[in-house]
């Protein structure tokens, strides 16, 4: 950590300063600079958080962290890419691209089944589907909740889908493991840490999104509460930010990618249906997210999007969602990848 | 609800998208204009989110909706503020403005209970003190709960002012229920939708705060979800939104306050601490907060920040804000308010 | 335009209100709701923001425009994409990426032409290199000026690559337009609109960067004032918007690419390297562009950015950027496409 | 600077990174912690914008400024608060808060004149009108330009009130220098760097909006390039800056009040009507801004908001304003100031 004093900051409070460093069990360095005084504080200063405690010193001026905040899920401590595995048949994080397909809600057993055999036949290898929907307005369909889990596992059944669904409550944990095989943790509750410590004490894979308005330091600080409990099964989920454009639903961070590759070892996966919200959009920005270098693809299929209990405008079809595979294979081969 | 037509869309597709409006049980009004035809679906469109559904329909363009999506926290049905009593003393809404003031962890019992005395003293009238912590970090101090929970009651008892405490869970509902007297919605849990019902069950009042990156409109909407369970006795709180600023915590969005008082009857608080992050800059928001209509202020305040096991750097000491009391009250005055 | 009444907006006031519309020429057409009226206004609304006058009448709740406000650059009225030659060979809009590479800043004779001669070598068909240079400090590099455009001038008799370079102020457009061939108009100039109606009256083509913070609206209605001039050779280049995240110097807004797609008939190009600002990710956008749509990219190479005079930290080496050509010609390939 | 090398930079990279910072006439102090190394270079940073190429040197995380790049527009350097006469009456940064009022547009000889009356009977101390107007669409009216320049002296000559006008071009410094008193720059004009060296060359006093999506950081930089040419009368102006919420048509930043007071030496004035785009927001902004610390107001004043060319919708009557100056006048009172 480096503290930064204040131009014309006084030698006693550099002293008290460093004194109080020194005290923490620190070395402390000062450099005596022209116009100002730094002092670098020589320790392991995470989970020390207190050391920001001296902003608030006389003299100071601000305080610099150097180390990275997470240990677990950053790349310094572990260079390799972890690879998650799901069912038999998908692997995130190692050069192939799963791609998770299937309804934003399970609206019935045919709706679910239904589109489970369609995006398999055109080479999903996970299915997705919502029983727990968090949705902005009391008044909007809340999703069929075990019902709908039990039509997931069904769907499961009849295709060999491994089966992603979003968990919204601790008290629902339990029936969530027992008929699914991802655990999703949605945008909303990217920081509700209770949820994440509690997916951090069972061994399902974690699909994380990122918060609405989340840095990517603030979502690898959550992956870190998964992680530290144990479960490190963190699959990191890229699905737009909140900005100013109103064009777009959310505003794909695309650019997420790669700096998540530079940063940690996680795999990640996009899913431009919600960075979009828009199907019109969704193909285009699959495919740039494969060559992005995403380690998976996150994509909304409807049997009928216009009927669809939610979400029905960036959801695709079943043709659409075929001939967006055909190109995605192409895509993926260009780039030494598969999907 | 209106529906834009596409430049060029046939008269088929009017007429289907016309014919499956009706099929809804809406009445229809079509506006042939030069360019585009617009039609209007009459009935009331709350509740019914899927007439979204247009979008997707072959020659829509967009979907515009025209009634407010809430309705029990709107202005419209409920035209008077409604007044929240807290304790014997406090009442948000009604032109007094009320201060919550104290750390922002409980620490310990002679830490709460001394700033209890001291935010008393100096005018406060509710004492505000967190037990449950959500941070960003899994390394740092998470809250000493029930103990923390204990000590806030216990400084009620020796000084009368009625608790406002985080909820983050709906496992210790109970508990925060029966030791203190509101029931604190964080930001990062805005939209955590089962919570919201939890808290809309019972009759606790709720600070609500609003979420780094929710619009006004989503705000209101979490409001309606407390309410439609029961709960009408819902304050919100202001304490600044994610922006590109940095020289900030957040940016306070003062304004809010105004169209607030347009759009709802509910109560607004602002928490300067949160929305700046630097004790340097609380005092003018807390003022500027006041003149601008807030029905409440929430300050932070530690005998001593430097020694804060959390945010620090945005608490008062106990000397500043007994100093930011006597100029709020001038300024209420001066606006024929009364702090 | 829609005109929407307030809930309990009186007969008269709405009275007043279509009476008003009628006198500005439009047909009115109301619509009775349960709770509200609406009250459509038919007749070309372009050109007439007056309309919005309604916002302040008594009784009206809001006014939503209908038609578009971009007409030139809009699709409604061209279907077909615009292609836009430069020089010999290159042209945006029909199907081919070409790509513009260079060094940020025009140091050197030396230094410009050896990047030409490189990027040519490598497959680029443009050169980039500014002569004039926002800087967000005064103390930083202002640019070579006519001394940078004449090197310039010599580096496309040296390579025959065409060259695009930034005009930032209207008394340099004569010398710009006479030495170089596509005229820049950087992110910070995208609504100065004095400067836009400088270069609508010429016949060079205009790379519009698009403005941190405009939305893509707004960036259509900046080519507007370029085309309402005359000069309807409008190339867009997305570079990047301002969001709270600071992983990247800006957020690379790729799914603007659909969007302008359908939107508008120009063509548009993507600048990964203002997008990101790190080299290290450029390569994963630049890729994932051509995926997404663009018709062109724009990319920051230098002989040494180690040495570069402003932004080395996200210029490219010759060795990388002849890798990513040959990665782009490859995914190129993959989508039907050609760089 | 600070230079934080990597986790695992090698003893040659250290050392060749100090050698090369000594070369450029730096000293340098290296702390050699338990993970990283971190390296300090003393001496002046400023106007050296390339110490940031060590971001591209070989072992480099990443290279921290600890100097603010503003000189001039700082705090460091002048202590005192900087006052700005303007005319014969008005004053801004000296405890006092001058009121800068009037219409969007100039639209007539009688409009200008009647509403400086208005608002100089109500208190307003300066008149504003903008006879050169930034509009999105080039279809919207676009000022009455030398003519509106005109109508503005007059309107000084009758009430004696000196007079702000925006500035969009360089050609015509000269033109509004000539009619008027202060010369404003418009937020989409804040990084026209041309412009503000041009508007550096006079002193006259500028007006410096802020730019939508610019952080504090840039605009005092901005103020700096005026600065640095000679003119050191740059009185600030916050507007607003563009965040995701759209139910006022921008967020006002009223914390870059206090910010700024601790930054800069400079005045700063809060322009509510921009800021929040509704008139039913305006006063109670306006009468915050004062008690958060402004050293002055710009407000919208229209004769006839419904009938206004533009910015209507945000504007106050005659009647308005005047009671939003009495109040203004109590509160300011309050906090130990005067409009």
């Amino acid at each position: 950590m480096i503290i930064v004093m204040q131009r014309g900051a006084s030698k006693k409070e550099i002293g008290d300063v460093m004194r109080e460093i020194e005290g923490m069990g620190y070395r402390t360095h000062p450099i005596y600079g022209v116009e100002r005084t730094v002092i670098g504080a020589i320790g392991d200063e995470r989970g020390k958080a207190r050391l920001q405690k001296f902003e608030t010193s006389p003299g100071v001026e601000r305080v610099i962290p150097i180390l990275k905040p997470y240990k677990l899920a950053g790349r310094e401590l572990r260079k390799e890419k972890t690879g998650i595995a799901v069912g038999g048949n998908a692997v995130f994080g190692t050069g192939t691209v799963p791609v998770i397909a299937g309804p934003c809600s399970v609206e019935s057993l045919e709706q679910v089944c239904s589109t489970a055999e369609a995006v398999k036949a055109a080479g999903a290898t996970l299915l997705r589907g919502g029983a727990y929907k968090p949705r902005t307005s009391p008044y909007a369909f809340q999703g069929l909740e075990e019902e709908g889990l039990k039509m997931l596992a069904e769907a499961r059944t009849r295709t060999g889908l491994p089966v992603v669904t979003e968990l919204m409550k601790e008290s629902v944990l339990d029936l969530v493991v027992a008929y699914t095989d991802v655990i999703q943790i949605g945008a909303r509750n990217m920081q509700n840490f209770d949820l994440l410590k509690a997916v951090g004490q069972v061994q399902k894979p974690v699909l994380l999104k990122r918060g609405l308005a989340s840095t990517i330091n603030e979502w690898l600080m959550s992956a870190e509460y998964i992680m530290a409990q144990g479960n490190m099964n963190v699959i990191l989920c890229e699905r737009g930010i909140r900005t100013f454009e109103t064009a777009t639903r959310n505003t794909l961070d695309l650019s997420a990618v790669p700096v998540l590759k530079h940063e940690t070892h996680l795999p990640v996966v996009v899913d431009p249906s919600h960075g979009t919200g828009h199907w019109e959009y969704v193909e285009d920005m699959a495919l740039a997210a494969i060559v992005g270098g995403a380690d998976g693809l996150m994509i909304e299929v409807h049997p009928n999007p216009h009927e669809a209990w939610s979400d029905g405008s960036q959801s695709l079809t079943f043709e659409r969602f075929a001939t967006l595979m055909q190109k995605a294979r192409r895509v993926a081969e260009a780039v030494g990848r598969k999907v």
